[in-house]
C-alpha cells in the first residue's frame, strides 16, 4: 500500500438538488384534516419537497452531478470512483450508478470503479465509507471519488404521508479536504430489526412502524454514542462529552427526532458524569436516573426535562443543521448531509478548526456515528466556496409551493407509474431550472430515456439515449 | 492512517453452499422439447441448482456465514465488517446484511460496519473490494471483515431458464493473507445498457436480451483487459499476456460464454502481437485482424477459430474453474468466486506462487478485471485448509436430483411466494443437511422468520425470532 501518501481524506466539494415543487406543511395538516400544529410543532417540520411526475432519483443524481463538476470544473476523467447510496427502487438490479455512467461515458471515461449500497436512509454513509477507503486503500489511483445520495420518500395516505421529501446530494472524495475524516473515532451499531420496510415489492411505499422505529433509532443512538466515547477515550485518553463537538448532525426523519436526539445524548452525558451538564440539570434529571433502558425510550417525562434543560445546547449545537431537512423533509439517505450542508451554510465562516459529530442511522438497521474536523482548504475545495455552490437561500426562495390537492393527485399518478411501462411523461419543464435533467418516456421494455432543460431554451435539450452496442472506451 | 501496518490484504478463508436440490440439464432439455445439447452443449451447462420454498438467499447467507465460523474457528466478536452483495431482493429497503446481523447479536457483537453493494452480478465484487479497502484504510480497527455473495437465480419460462442457479459464498478478510490482491493490476470497465435488468418490480424474473448481454460481456472484457495489461505494464514495465497467469476465472452465466471469453482474450494477444500466440494460431487468425470491433464480435469464424487455437491453453488455464459454475449454474454474485473455488478445489496442492486473474461482470453493466497472488497461510487460514473446508465432493455427491416437473412446480409456487406475506412454508427439512437455515413463515407483517436444522434431529431446530426493543449492545 501507499504508506502515508495521503492524508485528511475527505469531502472536497458537494452540491445539493431537490425538486423545486413542494407543499407547506400547514397547508397539508388542514388538507388532511390533522389537528393544528400536528405537522408543524408535532413533527417540527415547514415544508416537503416532492418529485413532478418528470423526476425521479436517476433525474436528481444526473442533475446533481453534472451541475457539481461543472460549478467546481471538475473533468469527468478525474473520476475513479462514483457510489450511489439509495433506498429508492427503480430497478432491483441495475444500479443507479451505471445511469449516471453516462455523464462520463461522454468524456471517454469508463474506468469508475463503485455500484450503489443498500440499507435504507443509512446507503449514502455506506458509499461515502467506502470512497474514503479506496482513497486510504492500496488500489486508489490518484483520481477523486464521487458520492451519490439521491432519494424521493413517499408514504402511503396515513400519519406517516407528512413525513416525506426528496433529494439528491453529491460529494467529492479526496485528500487534503477541508471536511476530513476523524477515522478513528466511530461507533457503529448494526441489527436485524423491522422497524421500517419495503417489503412489498410492487409498491413504493413502505411497511413503518413509526414508535418501533422511534425507539430503535434512539437505541441505536445510544449504543452507538457508547461505542464513540470509549474509542475517543481510547485514542485521546480524555473522556468525551457533548462540550467536545461544535455540532451535532443527526438523520432527520423529521425535526421532532432531532430534538429527542440531542436530548438523549445530554442524558447520556449525565448519567455519564461528564461535567458538561451543571449543577441545575443534574437535580433536574436526577429522578430518572434509576430508569431502566426501556423505561427511558417510553418516558414522556424524561423526554420533556432532558429536552428542556438541554434547549441552549441545541440552540447552539444542533439548530444550525435543521434547516433543509425542515424545509425538504425525509430525504433518506440524502437527510444527514443535508443536514451538514446547513451548517455550511448558516456558519461557513466560524467552522475552521470545528469537529462535526455526525449520526447515521438507516432502519433495519444500521447506524454509525463518526466525526469531521474542518479546515482550509484550496479553492475551489473550500468551504467558503462549499457554501456558495450549495447555494441554499436562493435554490430555497425559488420553489413553487403547490396545494396539497394537486400533491396528492401526483402521488396517485406515481402509484401508477411505479415499476409501470410504456409511458411519457407530460415533459412539462415550466417549473424546473435550467440544467436540470427529466424524465422523458419510459418504453415497452421499461428502459427509461431522460433529457436535459436547455439552458437557453427546453427545445435545445440534449437526449441521453441508450448507446448499446458503441460503449466508449476509456483506455 | 496507519501506514504500512497492513500487507497482503485478501481472502484469508472461504466457504460455499448451494441447495441440495438440482434438476440434470439433459433431463430438463427433454422435458422442454429443446433440441439435443442445447442446454449441455450449446449452454455447456450440467446440472442447476436451485432453492426450493423452504430456503432463500437469506437461508443461505445465514448458512454459510456459521459454517465459515465455525469451521474456520473465528469468533463472531471478531468480524469488524460484513459486506454482501446480492441482486436477489426480497426487501427493497432493509439489507440482507440486517439478517445475518442476527448471527453477530447474539454473541453482542453490534458495531460490525458494511451493508449490502448492489449491481447485478457484480455486487459480490464491489463487497470484496470495499471489506479490502477497509483493512486498508485509517478506520480499520484491527478486526476481520466478512464478504457474502448470495443470490437465486431464476427466469421466466423460455430460453434463459436453464440458466439459473443458486447459492452462497462467504470470504474472510485480512492481512497476511493465502489469497492476497494485486492491487495496483485493475481493469475496470462500467457504462449504462439495459442487457439483463429487474424493472419488474412485483417479478423475480429479470428482463434479458441474451444476444446484447453476450456482446456486452465480451465488449467490457476487452475493455478492462486493455485497462489491466496498460496498469500492469506501467508497473511491471513489461507487456502481459495470458502467459502471465496461471488461470483466469471468469464470472460464468453459463460455460459457452467463458469458452468465448478465453478465446476473446487470445485474440487480444494476437492484436497485441504477444508471443504467446504461436505462429500456427497466428496464420489462422490473420484473416480477422482486420475486423472492425462490432464486426468481431459478431463473427462465428473468429469464435470458431479462436477457440479452436487456444483449447490447450484454454484446458490448462481455465477448465479448472468450471467446475462449480457447470454443476450449480449462474450464481449471479457468487459466480465468479464459485468458479475460483473450483480451482481451489481442483488443484489446490500447486497454487503457491501462482497468480490467478479474475473478471467479473454484471449486466447494467459494471466489470472489473484484478488479480490474485496465492501463497502459503499460517493454519486455518491457507490454501489446502480451504479447500478441506469447501469440500466440494462431497457437497456436489449429496445432491438429491430432481425431475424437471418438479422443478417447474416450485418455480409456479414461487411466482406466488415472491412478496408475498402471511403464508407458512411446508417446513419439509427432509433433503437439507443439518446446520442448514430454512424459512418459516413470513407473517402477516411480512416479516420472515428462519429456523436451524438441528445437528441431531429437526425437533431441536434453534428459532431465529425478531428481537425488537432488545438490541444487544456490543461496548
Amino acid at each position: 500500500m501507499d504508506s502515508g501518501k495521503v492524508k485528511d481524506v475527505g469531502i472536497l466539494a458537494m452540491d445539493i438538488y431537490f425538486p423545486p415543487t413542494c407543499v407547506q406543511q400547514e397547508a397539508l395538516e388542514a388538507h388532511d384534516g390533522a389537528s393544528k400544529g400536528k405537522y408543524t410543532i408535532g413533527l417540527g417540520q415547514e415544508c416537503m419537497a416532492f418529485c413532478t411526475e418528470v423526476e425521479d432519483v436517476i433525474s436528481m443524481s444526473l442533475t446533481v452531478v453534472t451541475s457539481l463538476l461543472e460549478k467546481y470544473q471538475v473533468d469527468p476523467k478525474q473520476i475513479g470512483r462514483l457510489e450511489v447510496g439509495s433506498e429508492t427502487v427503480i430497478d432491483k438490479s441495475k444500479s443507479i450508478k451505471t445511469w449516471i455512467m453516462q455523464i462520463f461515458e461522454e468524456s471517454g471515461n469508463t474506468d469508475v470503479e463503485g455500484v450503489d449500497s443498500t440499507n435504507a436512509c443509512y446507503g449514502g454513509t455506506a458509499a461515502l465509507f467506502n470512497c474514503v477507503n479506496w482513497v486510504e486503500s492500496s488500489s486508489w489511483d490518484g483520481r477523486y471519488g464521487l458520492v451519490v445520495c439521491t432519494d424521493s420518500a413517499v408514504y402511503a395516505e396515513g400519519p406517516a404521508r407528512p413525513t416525506g421529501g426528496a433529494a439528491a446530494i453529491a460529494m467529492l472524495i479526496g485528500p487534503n479536504a477541508p471536511i476530513s475524516f476523524e477515522s478513528k473515532f466511530r461507533g457503529t451499531h448494526m441489527t436485524h430489526v423491522y422497524d421500517f420496510y419495503k417489503p412489498n415489492l410492487a409498491s413504493e411505499y413502505p411497511v413503518v412502524d413509526g414508535k418501533l422505529s422511534q425507539t430503535c433509532y434512539l437505541m441505536a443512538l445510544d449504543s452507538c454514542y457508547k461505542c464513540f466515547c470509549s474509542k475517543f477515550e481510547k485514542f485521546e485518553g480524555k473522556q468525551f462529552s457533548i462540550s467536545d463537538a461544535d455540532y451535532f448532525v443527526f438523520h432527520s426523519p423529521y425535526n421532532k427526532l432531532v430534538q429527542k436526539s440531542f436530548a438523549r445524548l445530554y442524558f447520556n452525558d449525565y448519567l455519564r458524569n461528564s461535567s458538561v451538564v451543571e449543577k441545575d440539570a443534574r437535580e433536574k434529571l436526577e429522578q430518572f436516573s434509576n430508569l431502566t433502558g426501556d423505561e427511558s425510550y417510553q418516558s414522556r417525562e424524561l423526554e420533556k426535562v432532558s429536552q428542556q434543560v438541554s434547549k441552549p445546547l441545541y440552540d447552539a449545537k444542533i439548530q444550525p443543521s435543521t434547516l433543509l431537512p425542515k424545509q425538504i423533509g425525509n430525504m433518506y439517505t440524502a437527510s444527514i448531509y443535508a443536514a451538514f450542508a446547513s451548517v455550511i451554510h448558516n456558519k461557513y465562516s466560524t467552522l475552521m478548526g470545528q469537529r462535526i459529530v455526525m449520526f447515521s442511522y438507516g432502519s433495519g438497521l444500521s447506524s454509525t456515528m463518526f466525526s469531521f474536523k474542518l479546515q482550509d482548504g484550496q479553492h475551489p475545495f473550500n468551504i467558503s466556496n462549499i457554501a456558495t455552490v450549495l447555494n441554499v437561500s436562493e435554490k430555497l426562495e425559488k420553489r413553487h409551493v403547490i396545494p396539497p390537492e394537486n400533491f396528492v393527485e401526483t402521488l396517485k399518478l406515481m402509484e401508477h407509474r411505479y415499476g409501470a411501462k410504456d409511458f411519457e411523461t407530460s415533459k412539462d419543464t415550466s417549473l424546473l431550472s435550467p440544467g436540470t435533467f427529466y424524465l422523458v418516456n419510459v418504453d415497452s421494455m421499461y428502459r427509461r430515456y431522460y433529457a436535459k432543460k436547455g439552458t437557453e431554451e427546453a427545445t435545445s435539450a440534449k437526449s441521453f439515449s441508450v448507446k448499446n452496442g458503441s460503449l466508449a472506451n476509456g483506455h
